[in-house]
């Protein structure tokens, strides 16, 4: 596209970069941009920046954090002995959406995926595991997903703590609250029925 | 949403301001900015800050301009004597596209529109009276969207020209390339069999 701008033309090339965000969309930003009032784009600016400069990872669970150690690591009314591993912050938030988990995280970093040259190494299970006997860990909650990167990664994480005195559990699978029996992939379907529960005990 | 840090709370806030941007978008963009370089984010943050410090309006067809004059008017190889009158700077990167138009340009900066309060002496149409009478322009072509307030613009612009020595023109409103003549709406339909061209007058 010709902008007759060379400022345009950057802003344009720079905001087209961000996820989701093509040429005409950016366009639109940097009109929006001109409109805006400046104290408005530097506050936009500058929160922005504070990502790269203040934001650290959390030195107990790995989630984003603006401490050393994050607010859900140190909340004394969390419980230290339940530890949901999750494989990414985006799944903490998720997690934390439900308000149906007491106990803290441990963000992996990613799945086991050999196509993307992620081994076991790569991720964060050597500090769980280390975190689990220090912190006298009861139970850990698998909390990542059924894809075949996660199962994999599932499966790897639960071997590597059959020696350990805890309790390991998965998140539970079935279909979706909302789903048609119908849409539901017979994969999920077949397997919701194996794991069948008994009327009542799921908490309505 | 809850996400355990002030720094991607800000931020998410900060950037789901913007024009087409949800929460979960904006939240993609902040863990993006977390992954990204340092590099990256800063040219991206200088980029958008200079669309409020070094941007300008042409002092001529108050186009977009990282100059007093911008590119188009500054360009001798432009027929300074046909303006192309347009609502806003989207309008003329649209018409700069089609690389059909070798005049320069008059942005009105909006269209009369008694519902959002714009009226006549909001829009930029003394300077281009003006400018025409400077310039000695000989056409003048109102490049207005044709919608009920792009048309009210047009007719009023058109009167004040009426005692001018111009050439008023607009353009041509008929069933679009590609479009199919089942779908298109009998006004625009109507006017293309209206206002008909013999075969062979477009150049195809």
């Amino acid at each position: 596209m010709s902008y007759s701008s060379k400022i345009i033309e950057e802003a344009v090339e720079a905001i087209s970069r961000l996820p989701g965000i093509g040429r005409k969309s950016a366009l639109r930003m940097v009109l929006h941009f001109v409109k805006q009032k400046e104290y408005d784009v530097d506050h936009l600016v500058t929160s922005i920046k504070k990502i790269k400069t203040d934001l650290k990872y959390c030195s107990t669970c790995f989630n984003l954090s603006d401490d050393t150690v994050c607010t859900i690591c140190s909340n004394p009314s969390r419980k230290s002995n339940l530890i949901c591993v999750v494989e990414n912050v985006r799944d903490v938030i998720a997690i934390e959406e439900t308000s149906q988990f007491y106990g803290k995280y441990h963000v992996l970093g990613g799945v086991i995926s050999p196509i993307e040259g992620i081994g076991a190494d790569d991720l964060r299970i050597n500090e769980l595991l280390q975190r689990i006997d220090k912190d006298d860990v009861k139970e850990v909650i698998l909390g990542i997903s059924p894809t075949i990167e996660g199962d994999t990664t599932i499966f790897y994480i639960a071997r590597k703590m059959e020696a350990l005195q805890v309790k390991v559990s998965m998140l539970s699978r079935g279909v979706a609250f909302g789903g048609e029996l119908e849409y539901t992939d017979g994969l999920t379907l077949g397997r919701s029925l194996i794991e069948r529960v008994p009327y009542n005990t799921v908490s309505q």
